[in-house]
């Protein structure tokens, strides 16, 4: 199967984009995705930007067709932790008819079904049903910084009708599943700094201030015990949820059960009078995404660590200003900051919230699409991830984005192990050429 | 210099007992001090443990002399972070007087000094004033877990009536130093698991427990905002300073100054109502010496961990007993860990805190033999540091223990750039001269 080798190819490339090691590997991804493109018959182009670079491909746009713009990323999350993994990240292997790899599900398997649809189209006709313009970007896992610059710089080129992405999940296997909204992003790290060097704790401790625990104070102050962030206007101008929405997601089953399947929690957790999709897709959340300060290794080091760290991002929701929740975060931690430490805050990238309208024209035609690849009731659902440049293609290209993901809840993306079902790489061939007929009509 | 020449061979081996990579080198550092001893006509043993090798070595006893046991240890810290290091931990560097290296000033400086005064002294006399049993060990920075039941086995072998140790430290250059107390330690690792993989933060944020979170909140319960610790019954039995203490400690000068001169703190911080050497020497504590979870690397990685840990340690004064304290301290953090994560709690080391009587007979001769060596007024101090075998050696061998440190407060013990000065080395090797003669007198 042409499809299965063309993604196994991709993702034996380590594209990930926040680690200048792989900088050469990404690059050689890019490269090899606008060889399989031109080698297609479309007109592609490698772009660089500031950072890792975007490719541009279309075919020959005919006047009175409509406009479909294709994005995905060939850009990966890291792999740690390493010992995690059954087998090497960047060595794709299949068992039970899924493939494992790091970027698996995470773009390259939904990029890569979407290449395959198109490629199956063009050889058998030579000709697309709409003017296609692919946009693939490289930075998508570090906030997309340059793609937003990209866009407004080349505005005329990648003028559009409607983007099309399948960079999200299906609620569950066979489920045709349409995402109308995303959370947005803010990311932070902070450094408690202390004494200049580390301590000997016995001699020390109990005079000078520890920054691993003055960390962890600062970190406690973020939330209630329920999880409500404790910022101040953090929750200014969060939508509520709508009825039929929270109906809707009701109808899709018993989330709880399934959420404490897939992660093996103890217990689930979140705000009181919010069902567990209903805090995951249209609340907003503080999360520690890392911490870290002192002695690591095995057994005990008694010293007083000299900084400690800790990385945040926020999830938001529509109308939450992602720059502005960083200002109300900055301040919250510098006045719950004692004199006794310094704090050094470096502020991370930020993207705004989506919510789109899932039954106008255009989303009309991608649950016909849907229900054409995977038979049944579509979903209608939002997600809790963040595709930041969702936002900015409503903002510059003035743009709705179709989002049909391909992703099943126990894929992995993110973390070790990560998955992609073959059947979901054929089944989304079927998808994009079901779609491209239905804007095409 | 032979005492140098010997302290440089004995700082490059890599001791470090707590790293289990490192146990040949640890065994070399013991079997080149069993050579040196015996070469200087000491009968010596090496006898092994479970862990890593005690060396006993003894002159010829005469009936009717005072017994010493000189203890020591030749194992060191780990030397984390390496990068902030000047010169390579194990190659022994001199720069301006000071012999830079992991063990320089904890405590290989400190026991060559007494190995080179003994050698002097049989060189010259070929005889002790004094029965000397020398006691070294391997395993002191990981809480001598084997010397307490080695005391107990060789009960008969190791009698004696005093115990001197140079392990501690002076208060300033020059002046000599006799430490009458030291603070006690019990350690703790808890590891916070929540799911059981690491998930996407975005997909799953709001729905589940984050375990870096938690553990950030249950660190933040263990000490009001001065840093009184929060634990029930954790004070139960702490002796009040005795006003002698207060005002001899304040005659000392300003320690405020100084600490913060040596730490490079924005401020110092500490229990009100208590100097700065106060707090250090003779008010307990729980310190953080490590935490970690989730992402640490560069960039951001939009994670909730599968789990996190922090490593604890208490410094203890008498009374409280170290065990308890672990019983106290697990207790409270389960009563306020949530049940969406589940805690794993790991017991470390143990060792009571000590007090002996400075102006006891054994306590005037040490302060005799430090007028001595240093002249001038002799510093009566306690210290923020645990040397847990002292209360062993007390209990088993029903002996007090002198302490007469040779350490000053800028040779960073268990920090980077470890160091020790030349001057010290030679003030060491007339101190145990004038300690031997003192005690044989």
């Amino acid at each position: 199967m042409p499809a299965l080798d063309d993604l196994l190819t991709c993702l034996r490339f380590a594209s990930v984009s926040t680690d200048s090691k792989h900088n050469d590997d990404t690059r050689a991804c890019a490269q090899w995705l606008v060889a399989k493109l031109q080698g297609m018959g479309l007109t592609t182009q490698l772009h660089e930007t500031p950072g890792h670079p975007v490719i541009v491909a279309k075919n020959k746009h005919v006047a009175g067709r409509r406009t479909v713009l294709l994005y995905g990323h060939y850009d990966v999350q890291p792999v740690e932790p390493l010992s995690e993994w059954l087998s090497p990240p960047f060595e794709p292997t299949i068992r039970d008819g899924r493939i494992y790899c790091r970027g698996a599900t995470d773009n390259k398997g939904q990029l890569i079904a979407h290449v395959s649809g198109l490629a199956e189209t063009l050889a058998q006709h030579n000709d697309l049903p709409v003017n296609l313009t692919i946009l693939f970007e490289g930075e998508e896992e570090i906030g997309s910084p340059n793609l937003k610059p990209f866009l407004e710089a080349h505005r005329q080129e990648l003028a559009c009708d409607v983007v099309a992405i399948s960079d999200t999940g299906m609620v569950a296997e066979g489920v045709g599943t349409f995402t109308y909204g995303l959370r947005g992003i803010s990311c932070m790290e902070v450094k408690v700094h202390g004494p200049s060097i580390d301590l000997h704790s016995g001699i020390f401790g109990g005079a000078v201030a520890n920054p691993a625990t003055m960390a962890a104070r600062l970190v406690s102050t973020l939330h209630d015990a329920e999880g409500r962030v404790q910022i101040d206007g953090f929750y200014d101008g969060v939508q509520p949820l709508q009825e039929w929405e929270r109906k809707s997601w009701a109808d899709l089953g018993d989330g709880a059960a399934e959420t404490l399947a897939l992660t093996g929690v103890p217990a689930l957790f979140g705000e009181s009078g919010y069902t567990e999709r209903e805090c995951r897709w249209a609340r907003p959340t503080a999360e520690v995404n890392g911490i870290g300060g002192g002695y690591q290794g095995e057994g005990s080091k008694t010293v007083i660590p000299r900084e400690a760290f800790f990385k945040l991002s926020f999830r938001l929701v529509p109308d939450q200003n992602a720059e502005r929740i960083l200002d109300l975060a900055e301040a919250h931690l510098r006045a719950h900051a004692p004199r006794t430490v310094r704090l050094e805050i470096k502020r991370g990238h930020t993207g705004s919230a989506y919510l789109m309208n899932p039954n106008s024209a255009l989303g009309q035609a991608a649950q016909r699409a849907l229900k054409t690849t995977f038979g049944g009731k579509v979903a209608l659902i939002r997600e809790g991830g963040s595709i930041p440049i969702v936002q900015a293609f409503k903002d510059v290209l003035s743009a709705d984005t179709l989002l049909l993901g391909l992703a099943l809840p126990d894929c992995q993306a993110h973390a070790p192990n990560e998955n992609f079902p073959i059947a979901n790489l054929e089944a989304g061939i079927r998808l994009n050429q079901a779609l491209l007929r239905e804007l095409g009509a």
